[in-house]
């Protein structure tokens, strides 16, 4: 392992965390609060950061083992630096409950340790969901721009950040195509905040709650999330940017280079817009005794299908209180997560049609035993491997929730906060039921169970197997 | 598909019922109670049976779809029919509630709709256990020796019906292998009949106990379950049992020929006795704070994971008040279950291992791509498709559970009564947390979830291939 290489290249992002924090720091200028929290931060970043950076020469020896603990490395230091803002104003707690919030935030998660948010300085809750918009299309995205000025081929970081089993290269440049992507993000982004300005929000609140949109993370500045607003057009604005920022981004790729039907085709889309429809249709029709009328059912429904499956965690209604057909639904949601390839979290819709697939396939070949079968997405054969990688991916996620959640459970919490505590973390939605419902917050868990869960949450940001890898022994073999 | 063989077999297999009732119709006579439920129900099953039985002269083709249907069919009948006693005494409540508890009983699940056992009919709860015992080894695989006078090769039945991945046939001819199991199965609950029967029970509770025990069902006849006889020495016999009943048979048969040593090696024996040692010193320490010393909290601690990952479901005390932590072992002990080979349920402890081992091979091969690695057990390399076949197992085990949940939860109860009602009876284990922890029942439940979850505990019992396969439409085409 070239630790040497991969603590510059840390300490590089470091830098772009550091300046980072001066827009909060602007932020919080222009509202009148104290700047100190964040110049403190920023100096610690810089100084910490300069070591490496200075310091070391590192031969440029870079394997996909580097790029994983790289990768690793950035989002565990970023959220360690990143917590220094909320630390040092002394509002948000002890540190592990601030480091808790950033991890929450970059890796979009949008879980919660505040019990009270509404009052808390501007500039520092605007950091909070800069953290989600930064992260959402990964932080080393932006980072990998800076490896090729390091001589330095940046696919690997590539392959472990962008999320999702299907790797349609955009383009064959891997800078490049996070240019494009980043284009995509960054437009999407400002559309958002335009809309929700004119559907009567004001801009600090447009910016925040566009940029927790756009990382699929969560963090409102409000403690009744969306649903404080009242306003059923700033719903369904956000309702459809949560649902355009779940989707494989190269489809937009696809439909700006003009290749509509191709964009259209694609099985994970068409797989996705049904689970949407019909969880919609399904948790309308459970709450018909709750709300007036199909139209008020449906949008609220529809928000909160939107925000499960995008993996944010907005809500526009206390959905803990709704019937247990509609909870459940939206904690199998939450396992099922977002599509590949997007911001959002979860096992993703692509690996869940190939699981649904090839779990067919096993059933027919009981029958037909010596009947050669593949298993098809978009019209072309998936590769076995791809398949095994998949289904690994689903059981290995299931074995981890199995084993965060006895942990958690010594907290001695009911059954439905600890299972849907990790089940939220490890898919980057943010709430779950009871104690950490949409009502609810994460800050009475212990410090052990705060790890586990800051663990799970960069877990599934990362795919999981980057961070696996790290703990498999041969990883850290001299080759 | 040739039905009028699939009925001949299940007609014979129905007269096999109707025998099993005369022992508890002997039961009802011997303690003064009224036969008449038995009598009138085995009359209606004769008169079912004899009309595939007597009228069809079918052909012998007989492939696996043929095999798996009967065992389907079978399952469903004798729950049908082993109703009636219980709903002809008009002391079990409508016949839903009659047929859920009698599919309880043949798939040795144990989960119960009785909200007051104590009292009733002495017949009706012999029967009750009886369908445990008459379960607990496969009902088929007595049926199995009816084929070979049928001119058939039981292997298909055997092949739908013996539990787990690791099929290690004994001796080569079904119909002897089966009648080794057989014994071994009777010695070990007459043994455990006359221990219980030693450590004070009267017989007819050290009877019913023991068939409870054999066939790692679970249902007492006491309100308390085990836990009311108040006896340590009783709950240490039943714990012993319990998990001598989970381990794989060929165990049993290795021992009997003198081939201790390679029993002992057997990989997933190893598993399951450090995971059951491991959960029992966690969950003892989990209890240190609520029983006297350290005997008593390794008592309790022991009786409870034998019982679950047995998937017998009896309680020695009610814990779904211990702490969040054993709930949440005991509930993915649930989901884990006994040894392949075993009369227990789960997803047995053979696939896990196979599971956690293709799980890291998948991790190393990131770094290692181009290394090829084989998964191996007891020292043998596992066949990938036998790999592929326990991973889909994993994965549809947990769609299942997704979307009876989903179903589940329509009946509005709480979100840890609706998750683990549908993973118990799934694994076959009978009680889980809440309002159907050691302490509940069933009862609440509607007809429409009463329905799922009986099909789940036929979907666990028969290790969901044979059945799933009749839901898929090639099972059903002419060949």
């Amino acid at each position: 392992m070239n630790f040497k290489l991969v603590l510059r290249i840390t300490g590089l992002s470091l830098f772009i965390e550091a300046g980072a924090m001066l827009v909060p720091m602007a932020v919080a200028l222009i509202y009148g609060e104290s700047p100190i929290p964040f110049l403190c931060s920023i100096l610690l970043v810089l100084a910490a950061a300069s070591v490496p950076v200075f310091l070391f020469r590192p031969k440029t020896d870079f394997f996909a083992r580097e790029g994983f603990f790289t990768v690793g490395l950035i989002w565990v230091l970023f959220g360690v630096f990143g917590a220094l803002p909320f630390w040092f104003s002394g509002q948000f707690g002890p540190y592990i409950d601030c480091l808790f919030e950033t991890i929450s935030g970059f890796t979009t998660t949008g879980a919660t340790i505040l019990t009270a948010i509404e009052g808390l300085p501007m500039g520092l809750l605007f950091w909070r969901s800069f953290t989600h918009w930064l992260g959402g299309m990964g932080v080393l995205i932006l980072t990998a721009a800076l490896l090729p000025f390091l001589g330095i081929s940046s696919n690997f970081l590539i392959r472990a950040e962008s999320p999702g089993p299907v790797k349609s290269k955009l383009v064959p440049r891997a800078s490049q195509s996070s240019k494009i992507l980043y284009a995509i993000y960054l437009s999407l982004t400002v559309l958002e905040v335009l809309l929700l300005r004119v559907a009567g929000m004001d801009w600090y609140d447009a910016v925040t709650h566009a940029m927790s949109t756009a990382g699929t993370g969560g963090f409102s500045g409000r403690n009744s999330s969306v649903g404080s607003f009242g306003s059923p057009a700033i719903e369904i604005i956000i309702t459809v940017f949560m649902l355009l920022f779940s989707v494989n981004f190269s489809v937009y790729f696809l439909i700006l280079t003009g290749k509509l039907r191709q964009a259209l085709k694609s099985d994970e889309l068409r797989f996705f817009v049904i689970m949407v429809a019909l969880s919609v249709a399904a948790i309308a029709w459970n709450l018909r005794s709750i709300y007036d009328g199909v139209g008020e059912c449906v949008r609220y429904a529809a928000f909160q299908v939107a925000s499960i499956v995008s993996t944010t965690g907005f809500a526009s209604a206390n959905y803990d209180l709704w019937p247990e057909f509609s909870r459940m639904l939206l904690v199998v949601l939450t396992f099922i997560g977002a599509c590949a390839g997007s911001t959002g979290g979860g096992i993703k819709c692509g690996r869940i049609l190939i699981l649904i697939r090839s779990a067919r396939r096993e059933v027919r070949s009981i029958i037909h035993p010596r009947a050669v079968s593949v298993v098809r997405l978009d019209g072309a054969p998936v590769a076995e491997n791809v398949i095994g990688t998949a289904q690994c991916y689903f059981i290995i996620s299931l074995f981890l929730v199995f084993a965060a959640a006895i942990v958690v459970g010594l907290d001695n919490f009911s059954f439905g906060t600890t299972l849907t505590a990790v089940i939220t973390c490890i898919s980057n939605v943010g709430p779950g039921l009871e104690m950490v419902g949409p009502a609810g917050n994460f800050s009475q868990f212990s410090v052990l169970s705060k790890l586990v869960l800051s663990f799970m949450m960069i877990l599934g940001r990362l795919e999981m197997y980057p961070i696996l890898v790290l703990f498999s022994g041969s990883a850290w073999k001299r080759s």
